[in-house]
């Protein structure tokens, strides 16, 4: 049997529907629809209501983060988590060239720079050790700040991302930060209940952003949220996510350009509701991801992704690799799995070869290269397995 | 008996409700809570789903525009809006100074400044009389586009609002607009349901954007968007408000810098229910202007304000005008009438004297300066009457 056909009768080893699965569905064991039905029956959809004040909370509580913001979507609560980490027009922000484009147009909305670095085989994220010796090269330390020699502009934070929810090597990077006095905002989009030793992701930067989009691990139709332990830049997100405004019985009055990333009150309903089921869809994704390492072990030359030692992954996107050599297999792969009914895609494209971002400055990329030919991705959603 | 017992008088004539009354509650007397269930029940809560094309095509049909793009919120809109007018960074772009932040905001969002310009008595609308005197003065055509002579930026458009749903005078400033060769963007975000000489207000400019906050005649919960007659510039707008997806089967590949602005289908579920009861809306409001109208002609120098001849105005937010000398009334009104629970408000600080735009170019600012203190927009909810 050919690899296309044996990845095939995997997945049907795993997945008993008959009807067409896609990638990943949400799906709504709980509160979702009788706490929408309270919004609309109390009227409060939209800035008022209580149910944004309860999703922060219990993305507090569950992250373990001091705070948390809810805001339109993942892309928003990056944005913001770039903006108080100090990212200014004309900066550079390191960002993984593997990555969803949400990450690079984010630092392009702040008008800084992507800096654009290779990833490592093991975890998808950001190779650490490649972007120390390449740092090492390129910047220098001005009053305490971290320079790019080459272009002159400062780099003003790097962005790891936790790529399909599996965590990367959060310590090695955290060293490279330390090394050159730059600022981390974890783009935690699609980590939502995925722990780096014990502590959830996200945890680790000064600031961090997470997605709730509906191809998420729980999803609030769209919405996003930041996290951050500092109680002045989290009171600074809020004021900046809606509009601005000072405190007033009615005067409007606004002390800064602010935005409306603020999270609709029905948005956040459904969150809540997703919050108090997240625990059984990670156990129902935990238990598809366990079905298909024993399903694609048997499969020569294809890497079912698993989460490192000592770290915990949502498993959100369930993920193959292909050895090296077996590039040419990645396209008759995706025709036959999506051709039988199983939903099936590739990497993103990596950050360099888009027009957009082809000019940024930027690491060797031959890893990220190597990987956007051998990377696919399965049906992951929790309604495989049933919450 | 002063003229705030008067005030609170006249409200206590029109409002029969004893309970606090805000100044604009949303209704939901239709299907909002059915096609909220059916999101929730297919799983299509978020950017899969028909809710959001069905919610465009009505929006189309109902404005008599070609096109409409359904997008976050309104402020999202007018960003894209502005973008798809060619506004770029550096540019000067007209706006008035009494308007919600947002108008301001989104100019800066797109990297231009805002320049502001002073209203007139009527509409509250900008004074196209004052604005063509100020242009001709400041400007000069070069190669067909204007300039600001004293700045040497270029004025990349001029972007009317319709106050409080009164819509302004558009053939005055339409023929400034072309006098100067200034393309015109229409911040409607507060005139759904307004039509100026037979025509829905956001359909004089290239391209307009609307808001169906919470707050706004219909909600989506957060929602907004684009109007415009231009196929090509409706197929860009989607194309930059999805994040510039080029189309592919599973292949990720993004041609430009774009947003996640995208409306959910769960949010559009509730806006095409809201449509469906439109025209019931209005009316209701329109009942309660005229009652409004009756009750307050009998309080010297207040004046009630109504739609110009030849238009109709959707009565968003109700708004009464103290006279001239009156100015020391307004903080008592306030006091008084909140004090009574009936939630009144006056209008925004204007632009010019917020912090981030003190020093934007600007007209004499003096009739923008005096309604400030004497305007108060009064509760203006279809509830009041009932749908
Ligand atoms: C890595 C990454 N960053 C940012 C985002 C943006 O999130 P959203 O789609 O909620 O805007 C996503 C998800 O789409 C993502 O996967
Ligand atoms: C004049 C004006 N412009 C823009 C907006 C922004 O709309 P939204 O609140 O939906 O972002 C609003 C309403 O809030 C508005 O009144």
């Amino acid at each position: 049997m050919d690899t296309s056909a044996q990845v095939v009768k995997a997945l049907s080893q795993v997945i008993f529907s008959k009807r067409y699965t896609p990638l990943h569905e949400p799906v709504f064991p709980g509160n979702e629809l009788a706490y929408t039905k309270e919004c609309i029956d109390t009227t409060f959809v939209s800035s008022v209501g209580k149910f944004v004040d309860q999703f922060e909370n219990m993305l507090a509580d569950y992250t373990g983060a001091k705070r948390a913001i809810a805001v339109t979507n993942g892309t928003a609560a990056l944005h913001m988590a770039l903006i108080l980490a100090g990212v200014k027009s004309g900066d550079e922000v390191i960002i993984p060239g593997l990555t969803f484009v949400a990450t690079a147009n984010a630092v392009a909305y702040a008008g800084a720079i992507p800096h654009i670095a290779d990833s490592e085989e093991t975890t998808l994220g950001l190779d650490a050790v490649k972007l120390d010796m390449h740092l090492s090269k390129i910047t220098e330390l001005r009053n305490g700040e971290c320079f790019n020699k080459d272009t002159g502009r400062r780099i003003a934070a790097l962005v790891p991302m936790h790529v399909f929810g599996i965590p990367l090597d959060v310590d090695a990077l955290l060293a490279v930060c330390e090394k050159f006095s730059i600022p981390m905002v974890e783009d935690a989009a699609e980590a939502i209940g995925s722990f780096y030793k014990g502590k959830h992701c996200g945890r680790f930067g000064k600031v961090a952003s997470l997605s709730f989009n509906g191809n998420k691990t729980i999803t609030t139709g769209g919405g996003g949220a930041i996290l951050t332990d500092d109680d002045d830049l989290a009171d600074l997100c809020k004021h900046i996510t809606t509009t601005a405004k000072t405190p007033h019985k009615w005067e409007y009055f606004h002390d800064m350009v602010g935005y409306n990333y603020r999270m609709p009150n029905i948005n956040a309903a459904l969150g809540c509701a997703q919050m108090e089921k997240l625990d059984a869809i990670l156990a129902s994704k935990r238990t598809l991801a366990e079905k298909y390492t024993a399903a694609f072990k048997r499969i020569e030359g294809i890497r079912f992704l698993t989460e490192p030692d000592g770290c915990k992954s949502n498993y959100w996107f369930c993920t193959i690799i292909l050895k090296k050599g077996m590039e040419a297999e990645r396209d008759s792969i995706l025709e036959a799995t999506n051709g039988a009914a199983y939903m099936t895609r590739p990497l993103w494209t990596a950050m360099h070869r888009l027009p957009m971002f082809e000019n940024c400055p930027r690491t060797d990329m031959s890893v990220a290269e190597s990987l956007e030919k051998r990377v696919i991705n399965i049906p992951s959603g929790a309604g495989i397995i049933g919450v």
